[in-house]
């Protein structure tokens, strides 16, 4: 008789983005299975414990097994991590901000549960990149994250003008992000690299007691306080104006 | 004395994806908000009236104002029904299927909130989109939504080639979408056009019952029964092995 391996499942839980409390952004079946699990891999394991905190445990924290994983963790090394999912125990993959495998190196542990046919479960929460582009008012239809910008200021104002262009001939949306002690550099590089009339969204703080979201044209911003600072999370998205020789693609239907 | 005009918040409200009860992926404040609200734009006015109706309600259903929204209404048309908000009326936009503004026309309204000046309040809830990508195991840190590939067969297969190309030279994940009734069509030209080697993601009925993600190289998925039905909402990821020459960019921090 051939036995079938019952793989457990990795379980993919955003945690918060802000000090909020989680009833406002953390569906209840969410919290529940992130109470339930006892093994887990986070990008950061001191935060992981602190969210876990806030979440109805069934196991004392003490108790619940965390790996940390970073860039620079080798590929075996998460492989032996996942070794409880071959033994029919469920796991969790958490972030430091947000939603696990989106803008941190969460994809590596989820494509191994992949090799080897283990189920993956995505739970519902909060992602500052979806959230932050749902409110920008800008093209939703087609857009690309980009991570981070060049740090160099040349490159950086030249890899912003290339993504101008590309939105203005794909209708497209750009996001991206930076490191909070940067932002204000940003801000004033993305004033100065973009055109007049490209949207420019920026948003800060989300789900937080201080959320801001603003979309404005660059030339409108021109005109006003620098609305970033450098010790809190924000996100910047632009659309450039459609070229002139572009017909404007079909409206699309959600999937 | 001058009097400072105080408008009302327009609230992007998600709704689900599939039939599972609410619990399950709307946050107990998305809820609540959800039932305040009195005036409404949806895409689609009897979905959005289903969805309400599974909401703690403080309203009678009769009584709640709802304009639905196509890519095909005028902007004047959209400005009055957001005119509520001039009054200090918060109100509610709605999409057919998860997220508002995300993959469906409902930007257009955000855009005329920021015009005015009235805040838009994003609330978290589920995204077939962003559960989809942080499930693949693909590259997170960096992907592009491009909606629907074109329909003639020919400029399909093309369009997929050039999205596997970006793919490998910027290190990025490609997401698009289908209507269900071709999801099988679709299926068969990825596996014709894309290389081997790339990474190809299905994921079908995200928080459904039947919720099913895989992810396979080309090769792989050549020698599997097709994963897809025609009547079922999917959505197709993929990420191309790297460009020998393209040097890997630094791993990004979350925002």
């Amino acid at each position: 008789m051939i036995q079938i391996k019952q793989f457990g499942t990795l379980h993919l839980i955003p945690v918060g983005l802000s000090s909020t409390l989680a009833d406002q952004w953390l569906p209840e079946a969410t919290q529940r299975c992130a109470g339930l699990l006892t093994h887990y891999i986070a990008e950061n394991a001191k935060t992981a414990r602190a969210f876990l905190k806030t979440m109805p445990l069934q196991h004392a924290l003490q108790d619940i097994v965390m790996h940390e994983l970073n860039s620079k963790i080798d590929p075996t090394t998460i492989q032996s991590w996942l070794e409880p999912l071959k033994l029919g125990i469920d796991m969790g993959l958490v972030s430091e901000a947000g939603c696990p495998a989106v803008a941190d190196p969460g994809a590596r542990a989820v494509a191994i549960a992949h090799q080897w046919g283990a189920k993956v479960k995505p739970w519902v929460g909060p992602s500052s990149i979806l959230l932050a582009l749902m409110a920008s008012g800008l093209e939703g239809q087609r857009f690309t994250f980009h991570g981070y910008a060049p740090i160099k200021p040349d490159e950086r104002a030249k890899q912003i003008k290339q993504w101008e262009s590309i939105s203005a001939l794909q209708n497209q949306t750009q996001l991206l992000i930076e490191t909070p002690y940067r932002n204000v550099a940003m801000f004033e590089t993305l004033i100065k690299s973009l055109k007049g009339n490209t949207m420019l969204c920026v948003a800060i703080d989300l789900t937080g007691p201080n959320e801001s979201i603003r979309t404005l044209s660059v030339a409108q911003w021109s005109n006003q306080p620098i609305p970033v600072v450098n010790d809190r999370p924000a996100l910047f998205l632009f659309q450039a104006a459609l070229s002139a020789n572009v017909v404007r693609a079909n409206p699309t239907k959600k999937a």
